[in-house]
């Protein structure tokens, strides 16, 4: 590991492998992590210089054509905690090689093609660093908890989506699924505090109690996921999420760890370097 | 001002009004700050924090549909540090609001439509923060160098330019224009450490060079520019840029006066507080 401070690798703790049960899976857990929030910012820190280095790598590969990508899927129960992902530890990397995408309810051109047609398209580029918040996993965790679709055709999707994530590593895509896991007590207190804040009001939707409701249909729908879409080319992981702080440095190393998986180094140049600095000279 | 560390607005010393000449406009000043580089990185501290507050606003405003959006459309000679601006200044605003487009040259599709066709679909959404990392200006800039265009039609870019530009504001948008400013020299070297480090190798290209050498007419196109679409509505700034660090804070400072000037409050709630609490409560 490039970082100091774990104690043993959270890659190990946290991917979901065969016989995985959700329920059994703790939020408030700090796997590989023995120290507390406090030395947890440190880590972030020293983490996201590895980070970045890596990530300016990848971009540069890109730019000579390597076909070599990271695409990070997220999801979670609300007020998981996506968006401090998003800003705590994707903000360490330069905007400039991020593809974000945020998934919204699909619109009606969407929902007249395949449920992947519109995912397709966001897909990461060489040399880029995907986010997707939110993703075609809507399709199997919403769509099967509200009957958005025929039993049938959710039963179809899991195996769609595996040859999807399958043809993206085939080409050079890194696929790191990440589900944020917060207790059914946390995310109360996590609503109620958007009521209490005028400066978080805004966050608050009546509509999140209504899936709140939901719960154990949605933890089902995830471990239907996890069950049938934890692949060897594109495992999920579990987070203990409960703790921001601990949730943001276990995705920072998981993602520090796609990007060495890929070998980057910077590339070769394609150019005559001394010939180019007598050329600059004389301009 | 909210920040406190300008000794003059440098809204009002950079900004491009009648009389503007490029050449006479100096690239290693500091207009409006008085210290050094190393108070320069308190101040972006500082700056990026009260940036973050003004852009989270801005996006709650969009979640509600108000319509407001920031466009920063940045241009430079190379290695002016239009990178620098994107990875230090706008990673400061949460990266799910921002709305990050590098323009390329055009392919043949874009080719075969009027040059803003593929500009007008890149435009901020209500509550998004836009960057144009090079812009519908480089159809005025190295299409006026190297001639891709006639030049009856790159007459009537300017003209087009502006009223584009001023149906986003009528709808909304600010609308900030930004030349980072840097000298031939400096130029020189900072394209000679390319070549002398191998992790920047990859940034060099010889064509920066062959782009060089036509400098004196790239500044008369950006002349050309200032005087024919710095426009009320949409003014240009121009940021002394031989110093990264001073331009980095300036544009930051631009950004700042360009969110206030928005009036930006926390969105009201369309929802019954107590009677939420409640609910949540029962859950």
């Amino acid at each position: 590991m490039r970082e100091t401070f774990w104690t043993a690798d959270p890659i190990d703790l946290l991917r979901v492998g065969d016989g995985f049960v959700l329920a059994d899976s703790p939020t408030d857990a700090r796997p590989g992590f023995d120290r507390g929030k406090k030395h947890g910012a440190y880590a972030l820190d020293e983490g996201a210089a590895v980070l970045r280095e890596l990530q300016e790598k990848l971009f540069a590969a890109g730019t000579v054509g390597e076909r070599k990508q990271v695409l990070l899927v997220l999801q979670a129960m609300d007020t998981a905690g996506k968006g401090g992902i998003v800003s705590h530890v994707i903000r360490a990397v330069d905007p400039n090689g991020v593809h974000y995408v945020a998934f919204k309810a699909p619109n009606q051109v969407e929902l007249a093609h395949d449920f992947l047609w519109r995912v397709a398209k966001q897909v990461p580029a060489a040399g880029e660093f995907g986010v997707f918040d939110r993703s075609h996993y809507e399709d199997v965790l919403i769509a099967r908890v509200r009957e958005l679709a025929p039993p049938e055709e959710i039963e179809r999707r899991y195996g769609a989506i595996n040859t999807f994530e399958r043809g993206l590593v085939d080409t050079g895509t890194v696929v790191v699924k990440v589900m944020l896991h917060i207790s059914k007590d946390e995310q109360k207190r996590r609503l109620s505090s958007r009521l209490e804040r005028e400066d978080k009001h805004w966050k608050y939707n009546p509509a999140d109690v209504d899936e709140r409701m939901r719960w154990d249909d949605y933890q089902d729908a995830f471990q239907r996921v996890f069950d049938r879409t934890s692949t060897d080319w594109a495992p999920w992981y579990v987070i203990p999420a409960d703790r921001k702080w601990y949730a943001r440095l276990a995705v920072q190393h998981i993602l520090i760890h796609a990007l060495e998986s890929l070998n980057l180094d910077w590339p070769g140049v394609d150019y005559d370097i001394e010939a180019e600095k007598k050329r600059l000279a004389a301009s």
